[in-house]
C-alpha cells in the first residue's frame, strides 16, 4: 500500500541543488553560510539571521567566525595537500599557520582513517583552538617518506563576527507550527548535508505555493550552536510548536530512518509512524537517544518539544560518513525523491489531523439515504471508502482524531481524511473544535 | 484444559429445531419472522412485538411491510426458476411484478455468482425499490439460449405493516442485564442464521429453569433496523446493559470467533478471552471494526455498548455465506452444541464474577485449622483446589475480581470461583458488594 | 556485558560456612536454631529473639517449641533406622514415643520416596501431632522382610517454650528500609537452606563494614510462623520497608530464579530486572504466585510489601528438593558466590538508585568546557561514559531515576550512577531530595 508519489523531476531539481551547493567550505559560522543562504534563497526567501561572537546562548557563547581561503603543505612549492581540491583537507576552524617545518612536527596535527585508507575523514575542532590537516592514510606513508621541509600555510581568519542562520516563517491560519530543521555547517559532504538544505528549499518553495492550516518555520543552522542561539532568542515561542522535525542526510540509498522524539508519542511520531511501514518497506523507527544532531537541543529536557529525526541510512553507521567518500555519487535523485515525498506526506498528516464528532451517534446514519453508500458489487476502492466512512463514524466521539482512526482502521490517513470531508459536507460529522 | 462439556442429545435438538425453521422465507418484516417467533415461543415464551411502518427510529424509518407468496420465471407454463423449491430464488424485498419479457429485458434483473456457478446467491433490496431473481450462474446462460419470452411472476406485496420481532425478559435478583441478540432476518439460510435462532430458544429455555443473578433480555431482530428500533425504544434502560452478545451463524466447523465490543476489554470480552483458549483451539478473537452484525448499532458511538459477536466462522470468509450452499448439510450438531457451551459457559463467568474482601488480608489465614488445606501426598486436583485458595485470598484486596484472579493465576474460572465459595462459607472472604 | 564479579575465596568462605550448620537438626522452634544463631553470629552480631508458646500472630499461635535427642528403629538392638545418622528420618516435629510394634503397625508412620528408592524425603507434621520416620523406599521393602518386632523411639519433646529467630539491623543515613530473610527451618538440607543462611551471615558482614544510605535489616526465621510473627511484632514498622528480598537455596547450579513481588514492578524487581540479564545468562524471572517461601506473608494483601525471592533452581523443581539428596555435594562454592555477587549488585542498585534534577537543563550543557567530554578517537568505554552523561543529563527531569536512566539507555546502573556523580560534583545535576 504505497501512498506516496515520488516525482522524478523533483528528484532532478532536489540532486541539482544539492551539487551546487557542494563545493562550498561552510563550517558553523563564516562565510559559506551566508553564500549557502543565499543561494537557496532563490527558491523560498529564507533570511540571513545573525548574532555576533561573543553573545550568550543558554549554557554556552556564539564563538569566534572562522573564514579560510587556502591551505596547503607544499615541498619545494609543490602542493601535497591541497585546500582548493578539497576543503575537507584541513582541520575545519583550524586556526592560521603560515610555517616550515618537518614530518615528525607535522604528524601530530594530520588526521586519517587507517581503516579507509584512501578517503580523507572529516573533522572539526570548534571549541579547542587547534589547526591541522586530514589527508588520506596511504599519504600519510607518503609525506613521511619525504620527510620534509614542509610548507604550512592555512590562510584562514579566526575573529570576532558573527553566527549566521537562515530562517523563513510561512504564517498558516493557526499559531500553531510546524518546526523544520536542517544543519548548514558541514562543507563539501554531499548527503551530510547538501541534501537536506537542497530538500528543505523545495519544500518552503512548495508549502509557499498555497494556504496552510498551520504555520511553518523552517531553520538552516549550523549544528548544536545554531540550534542553541535560535532556542535562546525563541524560548518564550517554542510553545507554538505543535511538531518538528530535523532532516539530514537524506540521499542515499539506505533506511530511511525515524528517530523518535524524546516523548515519543507526539503527533510527528505517529505521522511517520504511520507513513513508513506504508512507503518504505526498509525502514526504521527507533527510540529517542541523545546524541546525534538537533533534536539533543530540542529534546533537552528543559524544552522537550516533540521534534523527531528524518535520514535514510542512520548517521555514523556507513562507511562514507564523514569523510570524502560522502560525495556527489554516494546520494541519488530518486532517494532525495522519496524522502521529500515521504516528509511531505507525514507533513499533510501533521497539518490535517483533527478529532470530529458525529453528529448521530446513536446507531448508524442511514448512509443510502443519502446517496453514501457503495454499490453493490462495487471495487475494493470502494469497499474501503465505505470502511473508511463507517471508521470515521464511529469514532467521531470527540476523542480520536482522524490518525487515530486511520490506525485502528488500518486504512490510509488520506483516505480516512476524504471521507471525513465526505460526511463533514453531508452533515453527519463536524470538528470537535477549529482545525489544529 | 477443556472445561465445557458438550451436550449431544441438545446437539440434536439444535439441529432438529433449525431445520424446522429453515424453510420458511423470512425477511426485516412480514409473516416469515412472525411464524419464525411462533414456533419459538414453544421453547422460551419470546414476546411478538411490532411497530408500524414508518415509525421513525433513530435517523431511520421503520419500511413498508413485505410479504411474499410466489415466484417464478416460466416459459410455454413451464416453471424455470420456482420460489418455491427454493425462496432465495426471489430477491428479498421484490416489488411484485407479473408480465412477459425477453431474456434481454429480463437479465438486469438477474442476479448470478460467476464465481460459484452452481449456487443461488443470496441478495436483497430493502431501502431501494426494485425486483429480481436469484439463480446459479449455469443456469443463466440456459434463459439465454431458450431466448424467451418469459413469464416473469413475482406475488408479493410491500404494504405499509409492520415491524416485527420477538423479546423474552427473564428478571434475575440484579436489574444488571445481559442482552442475547440474533437477526431473524434471513430465509432458508442454516448457519446464517437458523442456527443462531435455534441456540438462542434453547439457551433461553434453559437459563429460564432456575435462579438468575442477573436479568436476561433475548431479542430475535431484523438485522439492523431491527435493532435501531429497538434501541431507539429503549434508549432510557440500556444503561442496565451489562454485557451483550450477538449471536449468529454458530453451525458450520470454522472458528469459532469472537468479535470483542468497540471498548474492547469488557466483561462479556474478558469472559470470551478466557473460555476460547480453553475450549475451542481453533478459535480467533478479532478487535471490534464498525461492519458486521448488528453489534453495529449497540457499538455506535452514541450507546457503546458491552457487546460483543460470538460467530463460529467469521461471516463473508466462507463460500456458502449468502448463497444456497449454506443448506441443512453446512451445519452439524456438534457444532450446535460446542458454541451452545461456549456461549453457555461464557454467560456463567458474566453473571457470577464478582469482587472479594479478604477479611484475614495480613499474612495468610490458618487453613489448616479451618480444615481446608489440601492432605499430603495431594492429587493434581487437590493442589489446583489450594493454588485456587491461596490466589483468592491474595487477590481477594477489593481490587480483583475472580476473573481477574482466575486470569492471574492462570485457573478456570469456575474451580476459582468454587474455592472462593469454600472460603466464603468459612468466613475468611466476604462480597465486596452484592453480587453484580 | 558481565558486571558483577564472583570471589572465588567468598565462595570457598560461604560454602565452609554452610558445611558447618548442615548437620544440626533444625526446626521451626527448638535448640537447632539457637545453636545456628549462635554460630552465624560470629561473622555478623545476630540477635536472638524468642517469643512463647501460645502467643497469638495474626491468625495464628506460636506453636509448642520441638527438641529431639535421638530416634531409631531397632530390632534385637541393632539400629535400622538411625536419627544420629541421618537427622531427616525422623518425621520433623514427632511426638515422642517408647514402644514395640510390628511392620503392619509401624508402616503407617513410615515415609518414603517410591520415585527416588535410595533417597530419604524430609517431612514435616508441624501443625498436626504425628509421629513418624522418613527412610528410603528400598529400606521399606527390607523392614516389611524383616517383620518386627521393632523398638521404635523417639527421644523428643514437644512441650511449651520459645519460637527463636535472628535478627540484626544496620542503620544508615536512611531509616528507609531493605528486609533481606531467609528461613532457619530446615534440618540437614544444604542447598534449603544452609545456603541461605551462610549467604547473609556473610553479607551482613560486609555491609557493616562500610556506611549505608538505608538501614538493613537481616532476619534468620522459621518458615511461615517466623515471618507472621515477625509481621504481627513489628505492623507498625513496616511502611519503612523500601525493598526486600526472601533467599533460599542459592548454591546449586540452576537458575538462578528472581520471583517479582506481588506488585510486581517495585524497586526490587526492577534492580533484578536488570542485573540478570546482565550477569546470570541461564536466569529466569517470574511473576509472583502465593505459594512458596515468607514471599507468601509478606506479600499478602493487608501487608504488600516490595519483597520478591532469590533462589537458583526454583524450588520443587529438582529430585534433590526436600530429600538427602540436597547433601554438600549439591551446593558448590561457584554458585554461593555467584548468588552472592548478584545480590550484592541488586542491593547496591536499591541503595543507590535516586532521582536527579539537572541545573541546566534547557540545551545541553557545554561539557567540553568543563572538560567532562571524551576525547577524539576515545575507547568504546569513553564512549559509553559519555553515553551516559548525556543520558543522565536528558533524563535527569525530576521524574526519571538512575535505574530508569540506565534501562532506557541499556547501559549499567553503576555506569550512569558513576557519571551522575561526575556531573552532580561538576554542578550540572542535584539530587531531586535526599538519597533515598
Amino acid at each position: 500500500m504505497q501512498a506516496v508519489s515520488v516525482n522524478h523531476a523533483l528528484g532532478e531539481e532536489l540532486y541539482e541543488l544539492a551539487a551546487r551547493i557542494f563545493p562550498i567550505c561552510r563550517s558553523i559560522t563564516g562565510d559559506g553560510v551566508r553564500r549557502t543562504i543565499d543561494i537557496l534563497a532563490a527558491y523560498a526567501p529564507f533570511e540571513r539571521k545573525e548574532v555576533p561572537t561573543g553573545t550568550p546562548v543558554l549554557d554556552w557563547e556564539v564563538p569566534k567566525e572562522w573564514n579560510i581561503r587556502d591551505g596547503y603543505i607544499a615541498k619545494d612549492g609543490k602542493r601535497l595537500v591541497d585546500f582548493r581540491r578539497c576543503n575537507l583537507h584541513v582541520l575545519n576552524y583550524s586556526t592560521p599557520i603560515n610555517t616550515i617545518m618537518s614530518f615528525s612536527d607535522l604528524k601530530t596535527h594530520l588526521f586519517t582513517l587507517p581503516d579507509q585508507p584512501t578517503v580523507i575523514p572529516y573533522r572539526t575542532s570548534y571549541y579547542h583552538e587547534n589547526w591541522g590537516f586530514c589527508i588520506a592514510h596511504d599519504q600519510l606513508g607518503e609525506l613521511e617518506r619525504l620527510g620534509g621541509p614542509f610548507e604550512v600555510v592555512i590562510d584562514a581568519s579566526l575573529e570576532p563576527g558573527h553566527l549566521t542562520w537562515g530562517e523563513y516563517v510561512l504564517p498558516g491560519r493557526s499559531k500553531r507550527e510546524v518546526l523544520l530543521t536542517t544543519h548548514i555547517c558541514h562543507p563539501s559532504l554531499a548527503n551530510d548535508n547538501c541534501s537536506g538544505l537542497a530538500l528543505m528549499a523545495l519544500l518552503a518553495r512548495e508549502l509557499a505555493r498555497s494556504e496552510r492550516p498551520v504555520t511553518y518555520r523552517f531553520l538552516l543552522i549550523p549544528g548544536t550552536i545554531g540550534s542553541l542561539t535560535w532556542l535562546a532568542l525563541n524560548e518564550a515561542a517554542v510553545g507554538n510548536i505543535m511538531a518538528g522535525l530535523v532532516v539530514s542526510c537524506v540521499g542515499d540509498a539506505g533506511g530511511p530512518t525515524y528517530k523518535r522524539s524524546r516523548r515519543g508519542d507526539t503527533l510527528v511520531d505517529r505521522a511517520f509512524a504511520h507513513v513508513l511501514p506504508q512507503d518504505a518497506p526498509g525502514h526504521r523507527i527507533i527510540d529517542f537517544f541523545p546524541y546525534g544532531y538537533d533534536e539533543r537541543q530540542f529534546c533537552s529536557p528543559g524544552f522537550n518539544l516533540p521534534v523527531g529525526l528524518f535520514q535514510r541510512s542512520q548517521f555514523a553507521t556507513y562507511p562514507q560518513y564523514h569523510t570524502s567518500g560522502d560525495d556527489l555519487d554516494f546520494i541519488k535523485s530518486e532517494h532525495l525523491a522519496h524522502s521529500y515525498a515521504i516528509i511531505r506526506r507525514a507533513i499533510g498528516i501533521i497539518e490535517s489531523d483533527r478529532v470530529l464528532v458525529n453528529l448521530f451517534p446513536k446507531g448508524e446514519p442511514q448512509l443510502g439515504r443519502r446517496g453514501l453508500y457503495g454499490k453493490l458489487g462495487g471495487t475494493a476502492d470502494a469497499w474501503r471508502a465505505n470502511m473508511a466512512m463507517l471508521w470515521v463514524l464511529n469514532l467521531a466521539d470527540g476523542e480520536h482524531s482522524l490518525l487515530d482512526t486511520a490506525e485502528r482502521a488500518g486504512l490510509p490517513f488520506e483516505l480516512v481524511a476524504r471521507l471525513a470531508a465526505v460526511l463533514e459536507q453531508a452533515g453527519l460529522v463536524r470538528p470537535k473544535a477549529e482545525a489544529l
